[in-house]
């Protein structure tokens, strides 16, 4: 791991790091030295490792739980290559959501193959990042962020506690059934991208036996504000205990 | 309203009152004069104004929050007598159960009864507490306590916020839909009493803009302590403003 900018401003200390070729964002509180719990952000489609709602996030974390904060930008995001694979399924995807016709399959398609390249990459970054921050570790992605998180979750045994939602395509049920840890599991109900029904059997395949899901009206995008904190209670509950 | 008892202890007084033949009883802050909200709560089949959760539910409420808390018997419940008709329809509901037959309906139908009698006792113990509480007013009341407490709070433009749940009878629907003010809705995904898919429907059927549904694996009785203070918090939250 490779540090580069340290910048601290209104309590928050900000580096950028490169593991291997991936770029991320650690912050954590400009005044406390830890042990603190460790979130790793996975960002949702389209947005990348410090995008305004990453932002936002990080920053509730941070000054009002004293959390560390993790971000990397995911495959094809924020001006990282695509795996050409990965291009054609993003290609068909957008030339089916254009023509109208479902496309669905195609975007769980493209979003399992960035998985497939971002799980070990979250390895890595939390390989390198205990060095740093050696408190206990959770995870919070929505959307893109789950379909990265599920199977990162699944298989990496230092993830205590996940924030996951924003999903229901079928085939994350089976990394879905091999998560334990406790999972908060957010669900907009009246969500465009995301079929309600799909959402709920995704919870259902949740293998935690602490789960726990909250569901709100609103679209793909309308998750209320309130869940943040929420969210951040979750996490603090399974990762500081009482 | 005639006040009976009044005992003060662990810093939570204990008022118990009649409203005409109900007997009830609120819980207020010993060592704070109000103005704060008022929770009506409403409790479940087979238990009474008083039984151990009530309890656990008020004390929390009281010394945490600062509300103040009341509680009626429903009819049928804590020695008050059952109406005929609803003892004809309980008596029938017993028999399909034991018989191993459907008797959801049957139960509904009982309930619905109940809450018949139930929504102008509470309303008549709202008038009589708001001599007492000033303060913004929100119910709470899982299974019967919703199949009364739907209704009511349907009814009652006085109810600012509710927390419902741990009911999904489709008679219930109706009076959800009229239902405007912001609800937390609980279900308990294996609830051995009320159909998933039944829950699920009377949440959306809610006709509530801020409406939150909040799912945890377990059986009907088996709700996880820590909703307790997200119901709190949820109540703060729209009672208090902020």
């Amino acid at each position: 791991m490779r540090f580069a900018a340290d910048v601290t401003a209104d309590g928050i200390r900000e580096r950028e790091f490169l593991v291997d070729t991936v770029p991320g964002v650690l912050w954590t509180p400009a005044d406390d030295a830890g042990p603190r719990p460790l979130i790793l952000m996975g960002h949702g489609g389209g947005q990348h490792k410090k995008s305004a709602g990453q932002l936002v996030r990080a920053r509730h974390f941070v000054t009002a739980h004293g959390f560390a904060v993790a971000s990397i930008d995911a495959p094809g995001h924020g001006g990282r290559p695509e795996d050409p694979q990965v291009a054609r399924h993003t290609a068909e995807f957008r030339r089916l959501a254009e023509a109208g016709e479902p496309y669905l399959d195609e975007l769980a398609r493209a979003n399992a193959g960035r998985a497939e390249f971002a799980v070990p990459e979250w390895q890595a970054t939390l390989d390198a990042l205990q060095a740093e921050e050696g408190g206990p570790v959770g995870y919070y992605g929505m959307s893109l962020g789950s379909a990265i998180g599920i199977p990162f979750v699944a298989a990496e045994p230092r993830v205590a506690a996940a924030v996951l939602g924003l999903a229901g395509h079928r085939s994350l049920a089976e990394p879905a059934g091999r998560v334990k840890v406790p999972v908060a599991f957010l669900v907009q109900w009246d969500d465009e991208l995301i079929a309600r029904d799909g959402a709920l059997a995704l919870f259902d395949a949740l293998g935690s036996a602490a789960k726990t899901l909250r569901a709100n009206p609103g679209r793909h995008t309308e998750v209320p504000a309130f869940e943040l904190e929420n969210s951040a209670r979750f996490l603090a509950r399974h990762l500081r205990g009482g």
